[in-house]
């Protein structure tokens, strides 16, 4: 974004960068409603006990010897020539019991650390795809620029608590690519950060660089967790060498895990969503077991992302009604083994359009409804995950702004009954100059970053642009205000030095895709 | 529209429009889920108290002298000079208590009955809007062409259960307006019709079509609601001639009569949500209470609609957190006086774009977690209800048929749980050729309207249209491919004989607005 470290004195720039935020302001945020069941207590017995019958009978190829090695030594049954393993029952409901139910995330401003777990959720950025786009320049392989200024979108807008890797940083050499992104990370943004599974070292070094970032030695990073990392297991019941690695290297460091099996349904996954269901869940309890195995009491968290193919071209589907059902019922699952749960914000839109709004509100919906505490991919998602979108983050940050303000409930008290007010106005009056009225305007309700409530003949008069062209100026407004938050001199110091000695040494082995 | 009318005989054009309908198939709908409680019930004790208490003690403004000296006669305390009518909590309890708890509406077409309250619900089109859009020939005031157009594509698309007046045919002599627009809906449709309450005289005339249209005779007709209307108060705290008038008349003729107040907080009612909603309820138990003095056991449904509106501009806002909320809560008190409920599908926006897709959503989530019966405004509302648009009809039929799926829940047994498809396939095979996908892919999943799935490669070849570019496309289609639903000659020329006596005597004389 051209300008966009460029700072700009100008105070009218910086308070309307600030309005831009929509208003809401840092929160831990709760969710009030209780989840919707879409399961009965009987099915999802049902689908806890086939998943447990597949993992003790045809069990999952866990492609990395150290996790058959640590199985095996836990009581699992490993086939080494087919590099099988199979899971007692018993084994997999002892394990998943060490997990802790509630997770604190560290943030290296202690203002932005978020609980999640129980009514607690946290909204995260979009995170992973290979390309960029916004309006003006179209779709491309992702930059570090483009990294860069998602991360300051991320910073900016408050209704995001955690950040992810938005897009892939394709112009940086893979075996420096975490260094070159996890300095941008720590440097523009004081939110919690993500790693890849990438490999030890790459992993080694993110740990290092966010503990530095946080300015605490590593016996406290060890017991706080400070950084997380998304496991996707390789549908139908397999995990490779780097994602058993990262499983065993989260744990034994105090890191968050989520896992998510990608399990769609008809392509790599039964194309009934209760086998879909049953077949993320047993992935799920098998990575979450290795997780307690390498690490008693190690944070993780329960991933669901079971969706539908098109079955026409195969291609995947996401915010469809199916995705929804399913991320109620992952929710249950979840529930079930005491764990918090992730869900995502989706669309296989190839424009920030109305279909990218509608899907992601069906995820949103589900996801919320579901009881999910980690909401990923909450903002810039599109094309099914390959793409980040810029308008897209701006018009998900609306979404998940009217999400938070409808966890606000509704106060009923005698001064909000209104009586008064009403007997005061009186039939055919209004309520505008009130009393009642004068004294909430300004924070009676939510007041929108992007939608545009002027009558059709100003809106039209002053561009008629629709929200997507909005959300493409915010964006650029945002970025071109940016102001990188407080970071002490030596801390950045430090984090530029590291970063510089391990490019010196040649950055980092990365572990077969 | 060009060739709406024309006919085509090609077989390949009639098989596209039919694929056009998103292989939705007609059926009553059921909505498993359980509501979901905003409001405690002492909440909801606190808002019906605080309405009985202003009923009681301020009471409404009744502008038509038959209604007050119904209600007078009933009971209530009537205070000629000021027109004011105060209601005793007894008088109202009693009064509801006779509505129905349900209400089976009768299409001239008995395959397109719906039945209403509990579990079951249906969908309408958007209703009353002075304006039609499409993206070629932009924002006008609406014509009969554009009336018969909507209708046509009500018909079209099986997830709309119930017409409304989609749009003002303004270019038709407001005498003579109900009788053409009942003859385009009651011949180019067969689903239960709508008669706007502008009068004794045009009412009466609509349910003198609507009795052909069915081939009833009277008596039967009064037993059947076979056509609704919605009376809005005029808030705060006052109902006019004509909305007092269609109040008695609907219920005397035993149609169904949706009382829908609209409080807007902050304009026509108090700024607090939970002042809105209890003079939302406080006006709504008064109109419902004199339709049940009118015509006790009358069919009537509880409408909420209490939005927000903009604080800076005054300019009313729809499908925000607030109105999300409203909806639920309204729900809740529907619930507590044993009513079905309406509520609506809304969006402030001025174009059918992102906007106008997460607007609706918030409004259609608020309406189906809040139990709702009748979801108005289903399809082809925009800009607050000034506008009916062709392409957001269609993007809001995708939204509906995509809600309508959801409502099918998740089928867990042996067979779908799927443990046999999962070995045949084993670790890191695919589910594209397996016996269980093979017996089920044609009709596992949702099947989209408008949605595009394909790679961003494939469809940026194929024009990149975005989803309102797209629906713009799939009207035309539907339009041009109408066939209108089998009618009896002799009933059409009943109908048609009707409308040309009527016109030639002049039309009918409307009550002001």
């Amino acid at each position: 974004m051209e300008g966009a470290r460029g700072r700009r004195t100008g105070g009218a720039r910086r308070r309307a960068a600030a309005a831009a935020t929509g208003g809401f302001a840092w929160r831990q945020l709760r969710n009030p409603y209780p989840p919707v069941e879409i399961l009965t207590a009987e099915q999802v017995e049902a689908i806890h006990e086939a998943s447990l019958e597949l993992l003790e009978g045809l069990g999952l190829r866990i492609l990395f010897d150290e996790a058959r090695e640590l199985l095996r030594a836990a009581g699992a049954e490993v086939e080494e020539d087919s590099r099988r393993v199979r899971f007692d029952r018993g084994l997999v409901m002892e394990s998943l019991a060490k997990a802790p139910s509630t997770v604190k995330l560290h943030a290296p401003n202690p203002a932005r650390h978020v609980e999640v777990g129980g009514d607690k959720l946290a909204f995260i950025t979009v995170g992973g795809p290979p390309n960029a786009s916004d309006l003006e320049r179209g779709r491309r392989a992702g930059s570090l620029a483009d990294f860069s200024d998602f991360i300051r979108l991320a910073q900016h807008f408050d209704v995001i608590h955690v950040i992810n890797q938005p897009v892939e940083a394709v112009d940086v050499e893979p075996r420096v690519r975490h260094l070159e992104t996890s300095l941008a990370m720590l440097t523009l943004s004081d939110k919690v950060p993500f790693v890849f599974a990438r490999g030890r070292q790459p992993v080694a070094d993110v740990f290092e660089m966010v503990r530095i970032a946080r300015g605490i030695d590593a016996e406290r990073l060890r017991r706080e967790p400070s950084v997380y990392t998304v496991i996707n297991t390789n549908s139908p019941l397999q995990i490779d060498v780097p994602m058993a690695r990262g499983i065993i290297d989260m744990a034994r460091a105090g890191q968050l895990m989520i896992l998510t099996p990608f399990t769609l349904a008809g392509a790599m996954a039964p194309i009934t969503l209760a086998g879909a269901l049953m077949q993320q869940n047993a992935e799920a309890l098998a990575g979450l077991t290795l997780a307690q195995i390498a690490g008693p009491g190690a944070p993780v968290a329960y991933g669901g992302f079971t969706s539908n193919v098109d079955m026409k071209s195969g291609a995947p589907a996401f915010g469809t009604p199916e995705y929804t059902k399913a991320a109620l019922a992952g929710g249950q699952l979840a529930r079930r083994y005491g764990l918090p749960y992730r869900s995502s914000n989706v669309t296989a839109s190839n424009a920030p359009d109305a279909q990218a709004a509608y899907e992601s509100e069906m995820a949103l919906w589900g996801a919320l409804l579901g009881g999910t505490h980690l909401l990923m991919h909450g903002a810039g998602w599109l094309e099914g995950g390959l793409t980040a979108s810029f308008e897209k983050f701006v018009l998900d940050v609306e979404m998940l702004q009217m999400m938070a303000a409808f966890f606000e409930g509704i106060e009923v008290s005698p001064e909000t009954l209104a009586l008064d007010a009403v007997r005061e106005v009186g039939p055919g009056g209004h309520f505008f100059g009130a009393a009642h009225t004068m004294a909430r305007y300004e924070t009676a309700f939510y007041a929108p970053l992007v939608s545009d409530w002027r009558n059709f003949e100003t809106w039209q008069e002053t561009g008629g642009l629709d929200a997507t062209r909005r959300a493409n100026g915010i964006y650029k407004q945002v970025l071109a205000d940016f102001e990188p938050p407080p970071l002490d001199p030596a801390v950045r110091e430090e984090l530029e030095d590291f970063v510089a000695r391990r490019k010196a040494e040649g950055g980092a082995e990365l572990d077969g895709a």
